[in-house]
């Protein structure tokens, strides 16, 4: 005999926690996504719902967000005349990824038919590790011990005040683990110095455990803050996400998300902005990376949060009034699915969703290369070790097939 | 200074409600959906989630789903060559409606390449009144008393034994409203006894309520039950649904989730199953109506169950596990927007976002035409009399424009 589930205890009525004046009687009714990536993907359904028309420039119709948007147009992010194209077509342009050129888009929006959110000048602290790293400092924000090297004479100097190692960074196109290097030699970043003319060097924090704290902003300074999340890489690459970050207390939260909403203000970012953040012993952050879209970060927020991070970023670069951010459960995880063995995830996640009905897998639609990032899977609930341990236990199941664990119904060992 | 919005009390754990075996170890891939309304529209974002292929068949590019999807046929639902050429793409082909002609889906489900989810000898029973009353009524499943009417003499006879009124119904074709008059002579149903051949008539039901019962069922018998839901109807259409229905008890609740898992089992459903029902004074409940697919008394399992009934219905009709239908609040709403005077909804569905962040709207890009369903909003809470005012608020801004509310940030009264 069926059971029905006993009803949840409630969530706490959402409590409005958008600033700034709620301008605007209409907001944009059509956006166009530079990059067909899986953010991009993942902004079709809520899209859809909103009855927002979506336009994605897809380098190639393979890619992730192409294979299912309705309006697709071929075109590179670096092509000036295909950005431009898209524009012509919609209201607002946003962003799958940080790597359009700046001055493409300075040039859109100078001529100011259609809206460019982020802004150029917003983006590029997202876009440029170095311009980055000097406005924040001069804001006040608190950030790493940081270098400027042009030199090899420049890293030798960094690496003696720093205590002999460093974390070098080109200052753009860098993502995940790309462009990231640590040394403890001045000629470990000749290559990366002749090829880029300048480099940022920063200490190498002694962090306890890396955070997030997501908010997204209106064009009119209307902003909303997300629960600050915990998260955990693995070669570099996001891996695990627990929201909110376990232990943290409320002045805490509150803190970091007033120093991301700082940040969003300062720079006057539209839409989603992610502030990855290092907390150190003494128990302070210090910005790690900005992100100026949707981030992995906040996918948890698809299912774990009132309103998700992919219809958030929508209505903000749309200008439409911001949803509620309340968190669904206590707690929620995200775990990637990075690539396996399994070439073929169905099986897999056939035999997650058998073990686990409230298990939310996402999939890409990607080709399957180890490590990449082909697909996340999220879970709510109380206890953040045992919705680890399940979503892990998918997690293995659908990138290395469900031969993988031999007794599947018993949860596994995170790996 | 932002708030971190307080953590919600615990759902509870999702039990699994699942009944019977977990079969299959892939499940289809790719999915033909017959139809391009409002509820093929809402399965497009599952699908991309899911990674699920779909195709939709069209009757009209514009259609609300045809609009949306990366995947469109031109076809009607009853034009064989059309559905045969979806189901040459696909593995699974189901249904935005019930308006398929059987002998179409027989034929294709003999062939044995594509199958039919729900199969031709289910669907019947949601295409045909007349085959769904005499099949409940020989499985022993309550039934308003109704008779099968071939001529006005049988119609009178009813009319006598009914004491003096009757539902009139054509056995085909109807939905919403259409398709359904009340009489009280028998000569006030002569047009449609001509036109259909034969009628089915059933005694007023004097009930206090109207309910619904939603389950989802796999192929292999596997089957899990939504919370049964209260909802009120506004000149034949859906209008408001609360689910849970208030005040129903655990039991009531558990007898009426078992009658819908038994017709799903009995008729051998696949995919969603809405059983729609009259409450009597005396506590039993009557079945009304049976829909094969997607409902809109289960809209409100987008935003306020872990696994939304568009999710659900593809889940199942491929064959993959069904996933938990615990809800995620202690109630949550859902309240039809229904055309009214306002031709462009942005203004409207902007000022009900700056004015409820929690409410959720989806909207099916359909143009406005008085009572036509083009919309829905759901909101998720404890208290259902105050969530159902602020839905109705909103949908009065939506539907009528902002200018309809004097004062948008105050409770407006459901109207």
């Amino acid at each position: 005999m069926p059971e029905t589930s006993p009803r949840p205890a409630p969530p706490e009525p959402a409590a409005d926690t958008r600033t700034g004046p709620l301008t605007g009687p209409r907001g944009a009714r059509s956006v166009g996504i530079v990059g067909a990536g899986q953010l991009a993907r993942m902004m079709l359904g809520p899209a859809i719902e909103l009855d927002l028309t979506t336009i994605v420039l897809a380098t190639d119709p393979a890619e992730s967000a192409a294979a299912v948007a309705a309006r697709v147009r071929p075109g590179r992010h670096d092509d000036e005349q295909a950005v431009r194209d898209l524009a012509a077509d919609v209201e607002v342009i946003t962003f799958d990824h940080e790597h359009v050129p700046t001055e493409i888009l300075e040039r859109i929006q100078r001529e100011g038919t259609t809206a460019v959110r982020p802004g150029p000048a917003a983006l590029v602290h997202a876009q440029d590790k170095l311009v980055m790293r000097e406005r924040l400092s001069a804001l006040g924000h608190p950030c790493p011990r940081w270098w400027r090297i042009s030199t090899g004479d420049d890293l030798a100097a960094a690496l003696e005040t720093a205590g002999g190692r460093l974390v070098v960074k080109t200052p753009r196109g860098g993502y995940d683990a790309h462009g990231v290097r640590i040394i403890e030699q001045a000629d470990q970043a000749e290559d990366w110095l002749a090829e880029h003319g300048e480099l940022l060097a920063e200490e190498l924090v002694p962090f306890t455990r890396e955070l997030s704290a997501q908010v997204a902003r209106r064009p009119g300074g209307e902003a909303t803050a997300y629960p600050v999340v915990q998260s955990v890489q693995k070669d570099g690459v996001c891996y695990e996400v627990v929201a909110p970050a376990p232990g943290i207390d409320h002045s805490a939260q509150q803190r970091i998300q007033a120093l991301a909403l700082a940040i969003a203000e300062d720079l006057d970012v539209t839409g989603m902005l992610a502030v990855e953040l290092f907390e150190t012993p003494e128990g302070e952050v210090l910005v790690n990376e900005l992100a100026m879209r949707p981030h992995n970060t906040g996918h948890w927020s698809m299912d774990g949060a009132v309103t998700g991070q992919f219809e958030q970023h929508l209505r903000a670069v749309a200008d439409q009034p911001l949803g509620s951010t309340a968190p669904l459960a206590p707690t929620a995880v995200m775990v990637n699915l990075l690539g396996g063995t399994a070439e073929d995830l169905a099986p897999g996640a056939h035999a997650a969703l058998a073990a686990d009905p409230a298990l939310k897998i996402h999939l890409y639609g990607k080709s399957v290369r180890p490590g990449r990032k082909i697909g996340h899977v999220t879970l709510i609930g109380e206890d953040a070790a045992d919705l680890l341990a399940r979503a892990h236990r998918a997690e293995r199941l659908i990138v290395d097939g469900p031969e993988s664990l031999t007794d599947p119904l018993t949860p596994g060992e995170p790996r």
